[in-house]
């Protein structure tokens, strides 16, 4: 029992084979030669590529063979870590200071034509944070028969596909095939619309199953349509998300939330400098201790009431320690470490049609495979006690806060 | 706002430039041109190499040019799995099932002759779990002055060596040179010794300066040693952590703790395998389960008396939320979220002399930075709020547990 430091590396990281034989073989690959260079240059695309002859044809390549052995393993470090700063450009644009920045959404619709609102189709994917305030307001608004949903996967090559799941959940929504288009990846659906697209293929996206148009991509967007925009056909038209009265607050936490939280976390997991993350982790925990408080105060974001605001919060925290605390980094706090955070959430999980929204296998799942450059060895923990459906349902005793919150409001109001 | 899953990627991952170009002239690099393949044949260390035509290299090289490019994102994601996984059998030598399994230490030492206990000089390094145990026993028993230690950081190489810091901390131990021998590196000390040495350069390492030889590299053996073997000259030779009486269930301890808690983190953030993960994190979590179970009945392991097997528990504990929890994927719960584990290891924490072996700062790099295989971005993450040093101040109120456990001894006496 004693601490080698990263010393097995030491010895002789390349391109020996490993110390341990066993090691070798249990990766149950041809064993390969050292400096075996072009063996490997073309290979089937089936079989893992030898991992021994792979990195000693990377090293070669790139700084020769005649590099001094003591310089190997910050060589390879620099390299492994290049590699990940190359994805990570990929896969999150960034400012000059490497910090993540989000890129807007390309189909924007404030308003839509009435004669379009009766042939509405749902893409969503279940891991996505953005996508699930469209599933919750569709589900609170009883909106499930007036605009049915497909539920996209994360594919191997990342991108968003349909395919059915072979165990599904019995308690939660599950992935579906394309039930508007019959295609086999969501590209394939925005590159039929008129005029094609070749953009980001992003969720959620709503859909015009008659003129075969993307008619938003913003989950906003999508979420203040589904609110107010369908009423007609909703089975749930009283219910009001968004009332004019509470527009300004709602807007307001908005603003605070967004940047901070919602985008917040992806800011800090996606950030490609110590320092951008440095700022991403303050940001989104100063706001969290915030909302703590405020959240032990009133049972909503703008008092007694649930608002778009508070679906959007949820659809974060909901998250937070099944993934973002671990993959992102998230890590002063987990939001089981916030008692009001957490009951509040659970308040809302509790709502009737929210929880099945919420897919956690599919959700870490998402996360931990579809963002590889994060988790190279593509491993998924282990769920977190505080995540689980039945921890969820504990009571929430937040019931009491309408009184509390309305008392507080008076006595603010009779002191000013 | 809207989820992409890995579709930045999905567009045109490689071979061409990154999308958004402030993201590439962000890498502060010259823009290259695509395929300018062997211009980065060879390249200064000192400088990154530019990552851009790095993976358009390395994807030529393994690929060829002629790789459709629906399949590009699957094989960089295979390509960076494997080589992880090739980083991670070096690093981590593992079993046919891919768990990890520690190589025993190479010098044993249960006895040492009298003569030459008075020549003892202690390395570690302060990110180590086992090297800590050292260092506390040290310190319990008084040896500070009878056995000097120098105290080794985690190099670039991944190796130990010997820096000072640039702004140590007051309250606790820092990094020193190498007071003994006046080397760099440890392998150095190693290598000095009659016979030299060309294997694993771990701590804590114990060195007679006199003979100029390795005592003992056992994290295990050196305890004993220092608790029993070194009394003379001990300011605290009063002290027994492991007195006859309790050998028995101290031993018993440590057969359940060793596996399944002190390498079982280690078996957690080591699988190369998600079955080896899987089974790794039920052993660490039943455990641990079973633990926070005992501690809440007695003060100690083995009842009112701190013995080495707590010593043993506590450099794990102590490192749990700071790394474990995120950067092994020990996930089910943080060590913050046991009540009385916490309480336990806050007990051990406050006893004088053991604060000031633990750096929390030091303890985060080291993981961070030098396990890169798991953290490939090598951003260090904020230290969670329970495991700051005020936090670990907060009373344990564990005084009382001793008469409690008492009284519980004696009626399961009279009930057998």
């Amino acid at each position: 029992m004693n601490c080698s430091s990263a010393s097995l590396l030491s010895s002789s990281f390349l391109p020996a084979p490993p110390p341990n034989t066993n090691t070798s073989s249990s990766f149950k690959l041809p064993q390969s030669k050292p400096n075996r260079r072009h063996v490997t240059a073309k290979m089937s695309l089936n079989k893992p590529p030898d991992p021994t002859s792979l990195l000693t044809s990377v090293t070669n390549l790139l700084w020769g063979p005649s590099l001094p052995p003591g310089l190997l393993i910050s060589t390879v470090r620099s390299a492994w870590n290049t590699t990940w700063r190359l994805m990570m450009s990929q896969l999150a644009p960034s400012d000059p200071s490497l910090a993540y920045t989000r890129p807007p959404s390309r189909f924007r619709a404030t308003q839509i034509p009435r004669q379009n609102r009766t042939s509405l189709h749902l893409y969503v994917g279940l891991p996505c944070p953005w996508a699930h305030r469209a599933l919750i307001v569709r589900s609170l608004k009883g909106l499930e028969s007036a605009v049915p949903v497909s539920i996209a996967s994360p594919g191997n090559d990342g991108s968003w596909e349909f395919k059915t799941t072979r165990d599904p959940d019995p308690d939660t929504l599950d992935p579906t095939r394309d039930k508007a288009n019959g295609y086999k990846t969501l590209k394939q659906v925005y590159k039929s619309r008129p005029g094609g697209y070749d953009g980001r293929s992003t969720v959620p996206m709503l859909w015009d199953s008659n003129n075969k148009e993307v008619v938003c991509n913003e989950s906003y967007d999508i979420i203040e349509l589904f609110n107010s925009g369908l009423n007609e056909m909703a089975h749930n038209p009283g219910l009001d998300l968004s009332p004019p009265s509470l527009k300004p607050k709602i807007e307001e936490w908005n603003s605070i939330i967004y940047p901070n939280v919602n985008n917040g976390v992806y800011r800090c997991g996606f950030a490609q400098s110590q320092e951008a993350y440095d700022v991403a982790v303050n940001d989104l925990f100063n706001t969290l201790d915030k909302l703590e408080d405020h959240l032990s105060r009133f049972r909503y974001l703008c008092g007694d009431e649930l608002t778009l605001a508070d679906v959007c919060l949820f659809t974060t925290l909901i998250r937070f320690d099944l993934a973002y605390n671990v993959l992102f980094k998230c890590t002063r706090r987990k939001l089981v470490e916030y008692p009001n955070l957490h009951a509040y959430m659970r308040d809302i999980y509790q709502i009737p049609k929210v929880a099945e929204t919420c897919n956690f296998q599919l959700i870490m799942e998402g996360y931990y495979k579809t963002l590889f450059p994060l988790n190279p060895g593509s491993i998924q923990p282990i769920i977190p006690v505080g995540s689980e459906h039945q921890e969820l349902l504990r009571p929430h005793n937040r019931d009491s806060l309408c009184l509390k919150g309305a008392r507080e409001s008076a006595s603010t109001l009779s002191v000013s």
